[in-house]
């Protein structure tokens, strides 16, 4: 079994604000992440894939193609969007980076058919990011 | 003359656009950077100061001091903010990356007094930065 | 399940010498990393803490708060000093990469106390660096 | 349990080309990777040795001898080197970076003596690397 | 003034070999990059182009378009290629880091309208680069 | 003209103190860098070198022979050493980054016959660094 990774990057804008809670409790929660007019950052997206390698290429998937699904599916609907107003299949969602992380594995597990999604990185900055498996 | 240089971050939403022109223009020029709600980067920045160094210090400026005067006058007023409307000393500057180098080194220029302001550099991503020397 | 790092910098100095040994064993095991008056590093700490989001912040851990923690009982305590000499918790270990990595886990495993602390990362220099799962 | 980690580099030139294939299915399949000349990376090997610390001398593995074996067996062979025409043991290989994570650990394995050869990560370009865990 | 820089990444394999000299001569002076199959790089260049913003823009050069110019005229006709036999523009030149600057120079300075090309900085490695201001 | 650059790494502890003021003026103005034991850091020497190339061999220096030369000279006099105590060079001087980079230019620049050296940067830390062109 091997693990093959492509990296990506992404400039967003982003507020963390959960409705459901008055602005006191959000501004005490997100303190300065939740900024009214929301702020942004530079996400780097690591997209990893597990499988065996086809003998006749070597390839466990072509990351040229891997790049193109996660272009494709992630990249053209956040790239220079703002998080909480332009992504559809983030509507409700507090975009932190768990619950994007998150997002972004529903939407590539299925879109995978050489290889299976084994992970997900998500950088916010250099000094900040989270993993997922899936479960 | 030595040259010493200490690199800060900062993460905040922008919005290129031009209010003295119309939207399809701004659309033509800044396309993707005109997203109406605004996106966002992981700026950094590295500020340059030049002069001799104190024998009895060894220093030019001390980086510590250095890193305060930044803190205080720049990062303090632009992190986790909306350049276009939370940013006193930005107000109708279309806010690209060399705009802001230039106002960045309008503000620190008078506040340096150890050594002499030589430089901004200011990278907007990992690929794309601008230089600034005051003239 | 979610993985969420946080990347913190401390510079020390350290000797690499085991006194239950002769002289000529330790330089010998030891090498240069055996020079008396020592030598030193810029260490990168990851911490990574795994946990399910909470529903009404989407964090984990609020990684401010994560940093807050690793900075009061890490950093403080080992930047710019000498390991051997300098921090309590410290006292007779060898500072390797290894048994830094070990205490360090030791510390922080009962301080973070929103999700579980799951790897210590420490890297001595850009091409060295040890991980820790606590067992 | 311990994982320690020693990161190397090199430069070569590789070409993906399968000779049980035609000329037009090798274009198809690896595109401008298939180039006739051959092209190149700078590729960054990462490899980690589990264990538990000596009590002597706090290390998994001293990474200075690490070092010397990943040298010896691996960087001396295919540095500045042809992938495809000057290495004896990527004969009749298509050198992808997951044929090669697999080549590297297969001579790694034997070699490595203290600890036990944990895992390869291969990076074949800043934004695609592969990893192998021996199964 | 400002100086605004775009960052870009190629793959290439090169061979250093002069034909005028004997090979003995080639093997003395290039050593393992007269390897006759060639070896191969992960290039970086920057292109730094100086100017004044435009009021209007805010931009020197949009970054947008100094990556088409420079993909178009540089990194489509070198990227995954061999630098000796595959480029128009390097014919009978030995693709050292130096020349490469030189003759990336020599296209780009007509190409680039908005703004005056001023610096190209080649990375051979990290470790290795080059700076040319075109005099 | 062509600027050559060649990146090297080295590990050092160090203590500001300057020996002609009291132990109270040392803290005041080191600070933490005046802790009695030291710290320490993993130094980035950077040398960059002026020439044109030679139309023989497409280099101005070799990079290779220049990475000899400043191992020679700098690399094993510095790296695992405690620079208060264990260099010759460094007898009497501060060893802030500022003095450091003056005495390696001193070495350097006798040193160094084919093109001429142009100018030393040298990082403490990946966030401060200074640059030093030999006036």
């Amino acid at each position: 079994m091997l693990y093959v990774t492509r990296k990506m990057h992404f400039s967003a804008a982003h507020r963390l604000h959960n409705p459901a809670l008055s602005d006191d409790e959000n501004l005490g929660i997100f303190d300065k992440c939740n900024n009214p007019h929301g702020h942004g950052h530079n996400y780097i997206l690591e997209v990893t894939v597990c499988g065996k390698p086809n003998p006749a290429t070597g390839y466990v998937i072509d990351l040229k193609k891997l790049k193109k699904i996660i272009d494709d599916e992630i990249i053209t609907k956040v790239d220079h969007k703002h998080l909480n107003f332009d992504v559809g299949f983030l509507e409700s969602v507090i975009p932190t980076v768990e619950n994007l992380a998150v997002a972004f594995w529903n939407i590539l597990y299925t879109k995978i058919k050489e290889g299976k999604l084994y992970k997900i990185t998500l950088f916010e900055t250099e000094t900040s990011f989270v993993e997922y498996y899936g479960e």
